[in-house]
């Protein structure tokens, strides 16, 4: 398994298990049938670069497994607060992929100056949040009714914060 | 004073007062040096409409002293919850044109359709605090140390939410 920052054309092996994870409309807050070029803009918008990585997780034959980005959530002022993204492939949960690629997500923020990183929308049925609560977030608020979870109707949408 | 939807070719009017206050640096997560196109697809993208909404305030000669957005805060199953911005004339605060506005763009956004409304970046020594909390918005949560004051240094930056 090996973490890399992803080139441009990876986007055409991140966009089936993006399109899988937010077409089920239960953990993203974004159109579950947001279109391919626009899901690219969400993810990767062309100008990659230390205020815009996008990482990928490649599996022994090269399949990416997983991605995530990170970019300013906000800008002047207060661009050194990182928003960050992540997706793994729903077929290869519970492996510790999700662990290692926020580690090394964590570890290059900070590298690249940033003292925080929020999560704006985290669905509170969404099982990751015990992930990022064992990496040292907390969520500093929840949305209520927020977000409409195809099973679960209305639920939260936690704000998730740590230090960096 | 005159409240209504913005044209696009509002925009130059708006331009000034959106500079003015950016530039400043003290209330808005944004660059203060951005550039004027980068400003425009900011505060009103090309495609207005129920979705991506634009108010200006005009005085009796015509000149544009408030302006405000509303466009949903995030996508898909969770677009109902709106974000709005506004930004008042420093000229002419103090005189209700901010209160009036605001009102304004919340009955709207309830007739929208949206159930609920969010500020994600309120600077916590945002004299409009007061303001928004006389209008039903609550402080969610405050991210520490988020924004980089030019007088104060680093101060937090509140989640305002009201429910309606």
């Amino acid at each position: 398994m090996q973490i890399r920052d992803a080139r441009v054309d990876d986007w055409d092996r991140i966009w089936p298990l993006w399109h899988r994870i937010v077409s089920a409309g239960e953990t993203y807050a974004w159109d579950p049938d947001t279109p391919e070029p626009a899901a690219r803009a969400l993810w990767m918008p062309p100008a990659l670069g230390a205020a815009n990585r996008v990482f990928v997780v490649e599996d022994a034959d090269g399949t990416v497994v997983a991605s995530a980005y990170v970019r300013p959530n906000y800008g002047g002022p207060a661009a050194h607060i990182a928003n960050a993204g992540f997706m793994v492939d729903p077929d290869r949960t519970g492996r510790g992929i999700g662990r290692r690629l926020a580690e090394h997500v964590l570890e290059q923020a900070r590298q690249d100056g940033y003292t925080g990183m929020i999560f704006n929308a985290v669905v509170e049925t969404n099982p990751a949040i015990k992930l990022w609560e064992s990496l040292g977030f907390r969520t500093l608020a929840t949305v209520p009714g927020a977000f409409r979870h195809p099973v679960h109707g209305p639920v939260g949408l936690n704000i998730m914060f740590r230090e960096l």
